[in-house]
């Protein structure tokens, strides 16, 4: 069996599931860390299997740039797409919810359910649009902690994402280190590199080039689905890996048998990116892309928590830490996750550290994996167990 | 002194040139790959240095996806800007014009004084736009010709290229293996992989989502400025390297101390990467990008020359080669130039290869680096001493 076989979606998955809302920050307004403030705040959240009475069992997961709340599981009606992670969260899989209490929230300035740059404006009646005010990582994990609060949740068994849902696991460990027992960050970086700004910057140029967008202000109308369209497919090339493109189409032509000597989607790569593009603009909110990419960009862990030092953003808390990269991921590479792992290890910190040799580019922390499903149902087990003998 | 030192346009350069132009299928069209035909063909082109009178001097540099023919030297007039390839080529340099006679012509399909699809379709009195036929490598490197056999270049000592130049050097060789005693193929491939079809593709997309691209008809109006500054960012950024950009930009901030918590261009990748696409819009035309760019993804040394054998394409023709990569480039990988030397083994061939350490990433062939013009010089000493003493 491929190690990425196809998502195998039988009896063993946490089945139906409910997106709820949360809604703070009525009376008084959440400060950002920009200066602005925004209110009410509006969370979209699932959780998946119970608290135990002691609270020692939540897991909280973030998800990346594009992702929601769905994490697991299927909504009863008409929509009969699983969650995200489905091959990870679920009976007797990596993150187990017969033993944790999982729970996952769309990021604030998302446009799943809560409250972004699509909301209304309660000063205006109108969509925020443009006024919606620029976010952080930070902004985006004090609303999760909000949540957490409201859920009666005092401390994680552990914080998990991929991506930048590794940003705020490492976000988590750094601003509210005695509420987290461990933090588990995947395919992450403590900050972006010119590079990955970069890719950031062009798509979202491909979006404010798009008439459409109109400065941020098309609720009302016609949405910027070129731009964005374009803006996922360079996403796309990034979430793959050279090897895996090859792999997955090569020079392979899309029904046909010869070159078409046209502009037409020939190669099966294009035919690709093109339905990928078209997709993407059905699901996802213009504005939300240029909130969160901005988000991520502007993450600087050690700038933010530890005076320019990544040891020192650490210093605080006893968390432990499970870091992984993927041999084949060039979005963030394994040299990101190392500078991690020596921050953290020169900050004294129990770390465990694995590169996965995966074809898969940065997409792989996706993918069903048994090698890392282990890691992390591994590092859970241990960490549960750990906290119930009291040493951590 | 830096390998990479910035250019130093001192006296030793070629001095003042002068762009020609030379027509031809003007009674009788140029038949295409495609199965179309084109008429009247216009090269522009640039000669560099004097052709011996045995003729056994004559080096064709190629230029790549954006380049032209201003190769080296300097225009008299208004517009001072050197060559693109002025660090290589000129008296005592990489490509020494006091020995050899150079000539780079725009490709067809170009806009830089080639006939392109902003030139004006006789059949119409328009300019072409959409109605220009889809090119492959082979049209273009088969106009070289007719514009070397009007120069009364009856044979190559050398055609030399990088990237998309590289492609067409390769061409050269499986096409007209008897017009040429050399070649020097530099950061290419003989074929695209998927990933370079899909940054060429994102690209094209973002040029076909500008409203004023209005189909390829926009020479009457507006062109589609934005779309093709996009396209030109995602360029940039996969002709850096990840390290090269580290070095470069890094997170700098652009004339700020800090974040502006808005979408402007606050790091200096984003100042970069939004300079650049503005600067290529005033230089270039959004079709000639589609049409370069879609004949570089049809271009397939083996299946066109070989049967779908490189090695068969390389059958032919008693030409040395020299191949060169450089080690951090990710858009043209070392991986694709060993393929080519291998199949150039395989067939027999006598080749020499390199790869450079380099930062620069892809851009690196075009930088000043006194490594990759003592392997060019040394080439074509060796070869012209080789070809005097009749053994080639």
């Amino acid at each position: 069996m491929s190690e990425y076989a196809e998502h195998d979606l039988d009896a063993a998955g946490v089945g139906l599931v409910e997106k709820r809302l949360f809604t703070f920050a009525q009376d008084e307004p959440m400060p950002l860390e920009s200066g602005a403030v925004i209110g009410p705040v509006t969370l979209a959240y699932e959780t998946y299997g119970a608290l135990n009475p002691d609270g020692s069992n939540a897991v909280l997961v973030c998800h990346a740039l594009t992702g929601d709340s769905h994490a697991a599981g299927v909504y009863s009606g008409s929509d009969p797409k699983p969650g995200w992670w489905e091959v990870m969260i679920g009976p007797g899989k990596g993150i187990d919810t017969n033993q944790y209490f999982v729970i996952c929230s769309n990021v604030l300035g998302g446009c799943m359910g809560s409250t972004g740059p699509a909301s209304v404006d309660p000063a205006t009646g109108q969509p925020y649009g443009p006024d919606f005010p620029v976010l952080t990582i930070g902004d985006m994990v004090r609303a999760q902690k909000a949540l957490l609060d409201h859920l009666g949740v005092k401390r994680l068994l552990a914080a998990v994402g991929g991506s930048m849902g590794g940003m705020q696991v490492l976000e988590w460990a750094a601003r509210y280190p005695d509420r987290l027992v461990s933090a588990i960050a995947l395919a992450t970086a403590p900050r972006h590199s010119a590079l990955q700004i970069a890719f950031h910057e062009v798509a979202r140029q491909a979006i404010v080039a798009d008439p459409d967008w109109n400065g941020g202000r098309y609720y009302s109308c016609c949405k910027p689905a070129h731009g964005l369209a374009v803006a996922r497919m360079i996403g796309h090339i990034t979430y793959l890996s050279d090897e895996a493109m090859r792999h997955k189409f090569g020079r392979g032509l899309q029904d046909r048998a010869d070159f078409s000597f046209s502009f037409d989607a020939d190669f099966q790569v294009e035919s690709y990116l093109r339905y990928q593009g078209r997709k993407f603009v059905e699901r996802f909110d213009a504005n939300s892309f240029l909130y969160i990419t901005r988000a991520a960009d502007y993450f600087d862990l050690g700038a933010t928590h530890g005076s320019g030092s990544l040891t020192k953003a650490f210093s605080r808390g006893k968390a432990r830490f499970l870091v992984v990269s993927f041999s084949s991921d060039w979005l963030y590479p394994t040299y990101q996750s190392r500078e991690l792992v020596q921050a953290l290890k020169r900050a004294g910190k129990d770390v465990s550290f694995c590169e996965i040799e995966a074809h898969w580019g940065h997409d792989a922390f996706l993918l069903d994996s048994p090698r890392l499903a282990g890691l992390i149902s591994g590092h859970l087990e241990r960490t549960s167990r750990d906290l119930a003998r009291g040493i951590l």
